[in-house]
């Protein structure tokens, strides 16, 4: 299966770090516990938890201190997913109902600010300040995204490069931190460190335009959310910008958010517009500029197995389907 | 003046903690640096800077170190204040409007975040492992402190125990954690560590039911708030579960939470009740006890300045009037 072998020479180890994460929802406050086993249960692919592991495969691979941040590096992501669906009133994230619509919005605050916390609390266990700060300064990144992102909601005059820049923050900022905190912990050298945290930042920018593109091609049920979701929030994403400029005075998206709650129908013809133009095949074309570097980042490492595996990454970032 | 030297030794140093807290707000995200200073300028009085300075001060008084702890102290204190309006969707604080009746709570949730994620930047910059799990793991306490006060708002049966408890997490957490904190980054003895977070504990305790008495003595110019905005939020504090106590069958409180959205005639019978009952009295009691355990826990200590100064900061929490 291809999955099953995804992330190759640490494959097996990413059920250490699953136990860990499994560790967190040990409380004896019982409303906590339940919040904490529905946020974690998630599963998702757990990316970034073995992107943290491999990028350590190049030297010291001690898992005594790789574990503990491959998990802070999930719990962090799992805890802005958790705000974010505050933030965006979501109802169902990959089909399951968020904590927001479980519980209220005042508790979903709390549990990601407790999952922010246990985050710190596991990257501390590293012991390394360096690889502390980075994750601080990375959440910074982060909420700045979000928050950018947030009051952007339904502004039209955002260009490409706004969009650019902020899923840099909201996405790949962390995908990088991954990477470059299992360097730094591995005790590899600076340019190796500069490598890893290049690929993982490219990696990241593929990530999250493949995301958005999704949003468009994919369908309800894989993806767990309506078709079409984004603009529906009034978030500009590639696609929709690159629409956008091609019809700058008047095209669909305008019209979906001038009406503001705009009209089942309208989001319809929205993102039919973005389907029949050519935004979706040119937005693929930027994922895959950001592949290319990602690749191109791994020429600066030594080619063995683990670059075999992050190589692969790449291919299945770019081709995924939901 | 008393308020003027109310810190002593540390009083003329925390300009320089003023000056890092300033520091945050540049940022070239003009509404997050607008945010910013909206949170930060509240003021207040500063305490827990001041304590975690004081608490330096017995041994190697380095302010290299001690700048950006105190200013991580007031900073997550700050982000949990943000958060906590979000929760309670309080307009105001102090009497200034507060962020999310500003901006809107999506963006003061980000706001909070970027707070912590700084707040762990500037704990990490002391380099001190152990003192940066004290303050994750504190805001792991604080955040289950306030996910408790959520689920149980409006909740009759909370008990004496359960508020302490809560109000331990919520508020007396980070104040220990001030002290704790600037005591092992001065290198003091485990012993003095110790007896440091006991005085801050207890000072915390006291603070916290001098707050909530307030809540009902206060007047609403000094206190920037509605007097029983507590009881109006469904939280049960001291005077009110004592009040409680004594006539659990029936009373104005249960009767304003069973209307749930309770008039403000309701309200008014509910304080007025409060006020008239022994409950102010006893509840100031309480409060005295955990002074005397503050004051205890300084016999543990070499008595100075610094002692002396921490001594008057017990009257001083006990006494204040807003």
């Amino acid at each position: 299966m291809r999955v099953a072998s995804l992330y190759g020479p640490v494959q097996e180890d990413l059920p250490i770090v699953e136990a860990t994460l499994d560790s967190i929802k040990q409380t004896d406050f019982q409303v906590l516990a339940e919040m904490l086993s529905h946020a974690l249960a998630g599963g998702g692919k757990r990316m970034r938890p073995a992107l943290a592991l491999l990028a350590a495969r190049y030297r010291n691979y001690n898992l005594e201190l790789l574990v503990p941040l491959a998990a802070s590096v999930e719990l962090l992501h799992t805890a802005t997913l958790v705000h974010d669906d505050v933030i965006d009133v979501a109802a169902s994230r990959r089909g399951r109902p968020t904590a927001n619509s479980l519980y209220d919005n005042a508790a979903s605050v709390m549990l990601g600010d407790f999952m922010f916390a246990h985050a710190a609390d596991l990257v501390a266990r590293t012991g390394n300040v360096r690889v502390i700060r980075l994750f601080a300064r990375t959440l910074m990144h982060m909420a700045a995204g979000e928050l950018d992102q947030d009051v952007s909601a339904f502004d039209w005059s955002r260009s490409v490069r706004d969009y650019l820049r902020r899923i840099g923050g909201k996405t790949a900022s962390l995908i990088a931190t991954a990477c470059e905190g299992g360097a730094i912990i591995s005790g590899a050298p600076e340019d190796w460190i500069e490598a890893l945290r290049d690929y993982g930042q490219n990696l990241g920018m593929a990530f999250q335009i493949v995301d958005d593109l999704l949003d468009f091609t994919g369908n309800e049920a894989q993806m767990g959310k309506p078709v079409g979701s984004d603009l529906m929030q009034g978030t500009l994403t590639l696609p929709s910008l690159l629409l956008m400029e091609a019809s700058p005075r008047d095209n669909p998206i305008k019209r979906l958010f001038q009406s503001r709650r705009g009209s089942k129908l309208r989001l319809e013809v929205a993102v039919r517009a973005v389907l029949e133009s050519g935004a979706i095949a040119r937005s693929r074309e930027v994922a895959d500029g950001y592949g290319k570097q990602a690749l191109a980042a791994l020429n600066r490492l030594p080619p063995n197995e683990t670059t075999h595996t992050l190589i692969e990454l790449v291919d299945y970032v770019l081709e995924r389907d939901s």
